[in-house]
């Protein structure tokens, strides 16, 4: 069974879970005059709460790939990062500067299980 | 068990099977002087394609990750999307701005189930 | 279950295993001075020194995402990947062009199975 959970648009999902696996993505939902640390912490509060909707949590991340605007901010990011993972259930993570849709600086999809 | 479906390389597969797990990749068989957005409608239809061999179709798409080569061209492949989508069943995405290798400037990832 | 196999820093692993499904990431572990084709050599070397932690091997990956810094330079990457790769089992493969962190120039996710 697929269970999907209603993203900004009605063409995609912020969350799909089938069996126990989940998928989510997400950005920071008010981007606006946001530094790069803004955004990432935002956004990985934003896949907090997707996770809750899901039965699941950052204890249960598999893996995170995470998209930035400027790799040579890639510290800012990682500092968001430190603060908030579970350190005694760390993800494996790709961190990877692309272009995003401005004015998001930040966007996150997670691979987890509940 | 896992399923392979060959891909244009002998080196590897345009979609992969594991139980009920289907993982495949897209681009538009015949990008040359193919607008983003037909390049999008033609990457979509090989997924189908795709998710058809597996046994899948996608209205059982878990997530999309598309990757074009120009953020500011994203509304073209928005607009291939969202003709496209079951909108029943929207998939998690994400759409990032990289770099592809020309003339190639829309690539789509699919996780689906069977 | 999840089994986790620390990475270069305490907020990350090098691979995570679920069940039978195996994420792992891999750069060149010493990329100073190395081409792109070496670093891709490395790295697919990387994935299998994970793979074997996580007891699956090489014929069992269902995708790899690789990103690289110079979508010029693909040929390199394939090369390496084309040396490596079990043409018996090939996974479905995504190659991007993206930023990395300086001097890394190539990094692989992969998705296998034990």
């Amino acid at each position: 069974m697929i269970s999907r959970f209603p993203g900004l648009t009605p063409t995609r999902s912020r969350a799909v879970v089938h069996d126990d696996l989940v998928l989510t993505v997400a950005v920071a939902p008010d981007p606006v005059s946001a530094s790069m640390y803004e955004q990432s912490v935002k956004a990985l509060a934003r896949i907090d709460e997707s996770l809750a909707l899901c039965g699941s949590d950052k204890s249960r991340i598999l893996s995170a790939i995470v998209y930035i605007v400027d790799i040579t901010r890639k510290g800012e990011m990682n500092r968001a990062w430190d603060e908030w993972v579970d350190t005694s259930n760390p993800p494996m993570r790709a961190c990877i500067g692309v272009e995003l849709e401005p004015p998001h600086m930040v966007e996150i999809v997670v691979t987890a299980v509940k």
